[in-house]
């Protein structure tokens, strides 16, 4: 981040990975350290962050009957990304309040794009529309092997959502296409080993918000 | 319609207009003479048109606190438009039924064009993304005056959606780019004078379809 950019803003920091990395453990370490250091906070998560994106986000996310065509679901993504950006996002970060946020859109890279083998640039073409240049200062990968954050999942006995229902090659692939963003942009997106106890996740996510953000 | 195009797919016809232009009648005498030429014919409505999209049309339409951000609408209108073109309009084509829609792409360059003052060129790429050079092969504009349109809406005593609850000067930009459009592409879309009497309509509706697929 640029000095400039700290004039204007306050850091947006998204958390990525899969249900049963440790995700909401590690957004709550995150934003008592930014709490520590002075500065308001606001967790939100994605889909969803608004009223009106939560709604976007149950019609995503309920197992129905009628197949929904891949284009539609990254659309309706990006219409509760949209509205959560600009009306919720944006504001905090222009008034001070740091903004951590459980998903963004490298999840869409990631499940569209690797799950279901939607064409990359497409997916990127709907973010220009939608994003500009937006994105997060910071991203964290929490990565683990698939069969652990399933069985992680499977230990919380909740009733499993329409992407929870699929197979383990999908999950492979979200995971292979969340670590290619990684290796993309490694300056904005730290991979974090979340197959660790949850001591260690989280000194690691701590180092990792030092070095960025105080040193 | 080139020749070529006949062989693959039956037509595509959406009907644009504003609430109170007479939308439904022209619909039902359409799909009448469809079937007398004798072949099959659906009628469907956007946004809206599969149970999914449908839902969204809910999400789209229900009055909320929460203001919707314009790109948002935008998105949510596509991720609808998508799933009924994809799943349920383009299907129909390739089968030889005749498809006629109470409104399709033209109302999101009236509504959040016009309307919404959004910028036409964006809802262009945005359209670009989802349906490539997908379009109705004829289109049939109800042209009426904003007051008379408003009055005959009035005259049913049905609860008001968030649109109709907008101010005269939005209808007003939503009739001229309608209109516009018109005059952009005066091969796909015809306008029909909807001040006249039902059954001046329904005979200038005959007229143009016989003009166009018996001719």
């Amino acid at each position: 981040m640029t000095r400039d950019a700290m004039e204007y803003t306050a850091p947006f920091i998204s958390i990525e990975g899969m249900d049963g990395a440790g995700k909401t453990s590690v957004l709550n370490s995150i934003s008592a350290w930014v709490e520590q250091q002075g500065y308001p906070c606001m967790l939100t998560r994605e889909p969803g962050g608004t009223p009106l994106a939560e709604e976007v986000r149950d019609l995503i996310l309920a197992p129905r009957e009628e197949t929904m065509h891949p284009d539609t679901e990254l659309l309706l993504m990006l219409a509760a990304r949209n509205q959560h950006v600009k009306t919720h996002i944006q504001p905090l970060l222009a008034q001070g309040v740091w903004v951590i946020s459980d998903r963004f859109y490298d999840a869409s890279y990631a499940y569209q794009g690797g799950g279901r083998g939607m064409d990359m640039q497409r997916i990127h073409q709907l973010h220009d529309w939608v994003l500009a240049d937006f994105q997060p200062q910071l991203t964290l990968l929490l990565d683990l092997p698939v069969n652990l954050g399933k069985a992680r999942v499977a230990g919380r006995g909740e009733a499993e959502t329409r992407f929870e229902t699929e197979k383990l090659a999908f999950f492979e692939a979200v995971r292979s296409a969340y670590l290619a963003r990684a290796y993309a942009e490694p300056e904005r997106i730290v991979v974090i080993d979340a197959s660790q106890t949850q001591t260690q996740v989280q000194a690691a996510i701590i180092a990792c918000l030092e070095h960025r953000f105080l040193s």
